[in-house]
């Protein structure tokens, strides 16, 4: 049975002189980590938190956020990672959802646990991660640990709940992904062949950590026994200069920001000499983003990985082999992992033949145990033993995943399915068009009608007939946008780096009612 | 929970036209291949052989064996590949020790399993899997699978026996290795960044498919989706003709066969130009053999992977970009695997430091479940979830693997431990030997002495003198082979390639009583 946290003695045994992290001008191997890890997990446990009591985490980036993140489960307590991005009101729903026990915070973020803590009846205990003055009502994590000899790790492993993930909430209110010792690792696992790290690999943390991908990034890194050079949060000028200060050769970003990477003014300058892998998600790479990407980057191997918070994350990758320009299957999500089976299921409940898009449903080690006190929704994603993903797509005879679209995005204009997706890739070809969102607004006779929501470059025009125009004959009749707005602000994005549809209906629906699967 | 058989169903719905297994004139596509493999497990079930109770396998290689490999776990029976070297006596010894119910055999063994049947009570049941007339004593697969409609998988999985895989018999009686689901489908998961195979792979199989490590193989290749090319058994010129005709791109082999691959009189004309990579396993690579692999296959990735049947099988992995000429690590084993933990375990309990050579201990979900009925073994072999894996073997600062020996094959002569491998590399440089194998001898004062058997290059010659002079300076005086015996014939070689050091051994310590830890 695999016990997560074990994973930190099992890298201290294979590479003990070795840093496991680097934060700024700290640097820790990876014999002193385990040595902290298991002394703050004593730390936790003299709070009287019992091992299966929530404990959340609401941290930016650091390499304390990668020591509690192990400490908890060490101490057999479950992780709540909070998501950095969201306002108190949010952070209180999901501490009383989970009846969080106690909470772990940063410097960043120590208003916001003050605020919270007497809302809280349940939440008795505030540890300091920060590294100046512990508050009176916290203990601090630096004295837990200098405090106790080291714990032995928990006997939770395999199945037992490792950790509660709120997922982003792009509709209604969030839900506590319950996640496995045994999920996350077979995930990690199975990205090994695309991540393809080793003990001399150094790992970049720059997406946030709280955020299932990275912290499936920092599994990965862990098994491989390699280092985790964190930075705060994401900063292309700073990503380019920890690159070439930290010998990074592994990093984990979404193409959003691989393309302020490569359009940064440093980044013609910049040593990216041991960058060696990049692997990407959210969404596919757009051919623009690629060339440049091969032109300033010819030694970087790139791969996608898709999945959700409820798959650990990973579910299928596309391999560095099929990053080439022009290469016919970068539009898609790429081929399952060697843990994962995937199948496009049909709304009678039958299997889909190749090319016919249905729902992408997901089974494997790494699947959620469930949403955390909600049967109904635990009920309706999960379906014996497969994950319903919400999203739409089809397999190509090649066994390449294209994912049409969130089933909750698509399109039904009289009657037809259009997907978002599918209209965005005719919009974006368009030369004056930066970026596009297509969503369905409301329409009295086809139920939704098709809308472009575009991004201009700058120094560029374009009417909204230019852009419809250039769509005819790329797209069936029925998919063409009926109308198009144009927005001169950046499209809203999640912490994960989708486009937040859900931001850009709202002004559309006020006073309707959306039908959603 | 993995449940081993249910890879099969993966396959088939990932690649569902792809060919699963091509066995000369014959291909068997994914979806025809799961409605065998359900099939004939329907029928292994009408023999009333119940879930859990062991039906043993004795086959050549074939396409028929990949299918009797995965129907009888899919009925939840046990499966017993018994080794296709082994005399009657020895096959009689395993049947009975695991109590196999069923005997599944091919044409070649038809005579065996006509003798074996009558001897052995509780085997009731012979399964003919051959393409000719099925005895009178027998039933035919084929007739099961054409007579049953599909069974429903099996619900045995994870820590669930799937089988018992008796050990090469070195010393001693042979051992039941207790397999679960879980363990191949870990090591075989752990050995995907290695393999690198993905649906488009056509993977060959000339070592014995009965043997843990194609086993593995197999269980890597069904993860991937990929094509199985079957060879009856390992022969050069037929391994450089499936290559070219079928487009072989993975194949795995021990150094001696890709000895006689690159010295085969076609290996100069073969097109071998599909080859991608072979994964080798049961001894380090020597250098000239690894230059001529390289200049023979320039486009061939080599790596190595090293472990044993109860580790089921792989431990660590020496990677392709270590397999450079003059490389530092080529007589290394490599790294550990992502799914397991190595330690080097002194002889009182405690963790050798960095160089120092002590037992190699493995942990993690790819171990064995114990020997079947030898609890004592058991309990000397499984401690505290390691497998203490009997081979002597030292980690460098680097986190690479070297064995020294086997813990049984070290010399303790005058109180000094000598590992014959090292003694091994210093007598192989000598320009005129071919081969060597080093073991302890008799001695009535030392305990025993370094004795080693040269087989000397054709044409060449060398005295008993100049072979030790050699050594000398190289290795330590108490290393010095004190002795050296010349053979004519190959050394003797297990089923996985190994020296059989035991029968090298016999004729000198006849009438003598060895000692080993």
């Amino acid at each position: 049975m695999i016990a997560l946290p074990t994973l930190i003695s099992r890298a201290a045994r294979h590479n003990p002189s070795g840093l496991a992290t680097r934060f700024g001008d700290r640097d820790t191997t990876w014999t002193a980590l385990e040595a902290r890890v298991s002394r703050l997990a004593a730390g936790l446990l003299s709070l009287s938190v019992a091992p299966g009591e929530r404990v959340a985490l609401l941290s930016l980036n650091s390499d304390r956020f990668y020591e509690a993140m192990f400490a908890i489960p060490w101490a057999g307590q479950v992780l709540v990672p909070l998501n950095t991005r969201w306002a108190q009101g949010e952070n209180h729903y999901a501490l009383a959802d989970c009846g969080a026990r106690a909470l772990v915070f940063d410097d960043h973020f120590r208003q916001q646990a003050e605020a919270l803590l007497p809302t809280l009846k349940q939440l008795e205990h505030a540890v300091y991660l920060g590294d100046g003055n512990c508050p009176p009502w916290a203990v601090s994590a630096e004295g837990l640990i200098h405090g106790h000899g080291p714990a032995a790790v928990s006997g939770r492993s395999g199945d037992d709940l490792l950790g509660i993930f709120y997922t982003g909430g792009t509709t209604g209110f969030p839900k506590g992904v319950m996640q496995s010792h045994r999920a996350l690792w077979a995930s990690a696992v199975g990205a090994m062949p695309d991540y393809h790290m080793n003990r001399d690999s150094v790992f970049l943390h720059s997406a946030p950590m709280f955020h299932m991908a990275d912290l499936a990034g920092s599994m990965s890194a862990t098994l491989a026994a390699a280092c985790n050079v964190i930075l705060p949060a994401f900063d292309p000028g700073q990503v380019l200069r920890a690159v070439a200060d930290k010998g990074v050769t592994h990093a984990l970003l979404v193409p959003a920001m691989i393309k302020m990477l490569i359009n940064h003014p440093e980044a013609a300058t910049a040593d990216v000499s041991s960058l060696r892998r990049v692997l990407y998600g959210a969404s596919p790479m757009p051919a623009e983003v690629l060339k440049k990407c091969l032109e300033t980057w010819p030694g970087v191997g790139l791969a996608q990985a898709y999945g959700q918070t409820e798959l650990a994350p990973i579910a299928t990758t596309l391999s560095v082999a099929d990053h080439i320009e022009g290469g016919v299957k970068l539009k898609s999500a790429g081929r399952p992992t060697s843990v994962s089976e995937v199948r496009i299921v049909a709304e009678d409940g039958s299997d889909c033949p190749l090319g016919v898009t249905g729902e992408i449903a997901v089974r494997g080690p790494h699947t959620m145990l469930g949403y955390w006190n909600k049967p109904e929704e635990t009920a309706k994603a999960l379906r014996d033993g497969w994950v319903f993903t919400g999203d739409a797509g089809y397999f190509d005879g090649e066994g390449y995943l294209f994912i049409a679209d969130r089933v909750k995005d698509m399109i039904i204009s009289g009657g037809e399915n259009v997907y978002t997706t599918e209209v965005e890739n005719a919009v974006i070809g368009h030369p004056a068009v930066q970026d596009v969102a297509v969503i369905g607004i409301p329409h009295p006779d086809w139920g939704e009608a098709v809308h472009a929501i575009v991004v201009l470059r700058p120094g560029h025009s374009a009417t909204e007939e230019e852009v419809i125009n250039h769509c005819r004959g790329r797209i069936a009749g029925y998919k063409l946008p009926k109308s198009v707005s144009f927005r001169s602000e950046p499209l809203p994005l999640s912490g994960a780096g989708k486009v937040l549809k859900t931001e850009l209906r709202k002004p559309f629906w006020a006073g309707w009612e959306r039908q959603v699967n």
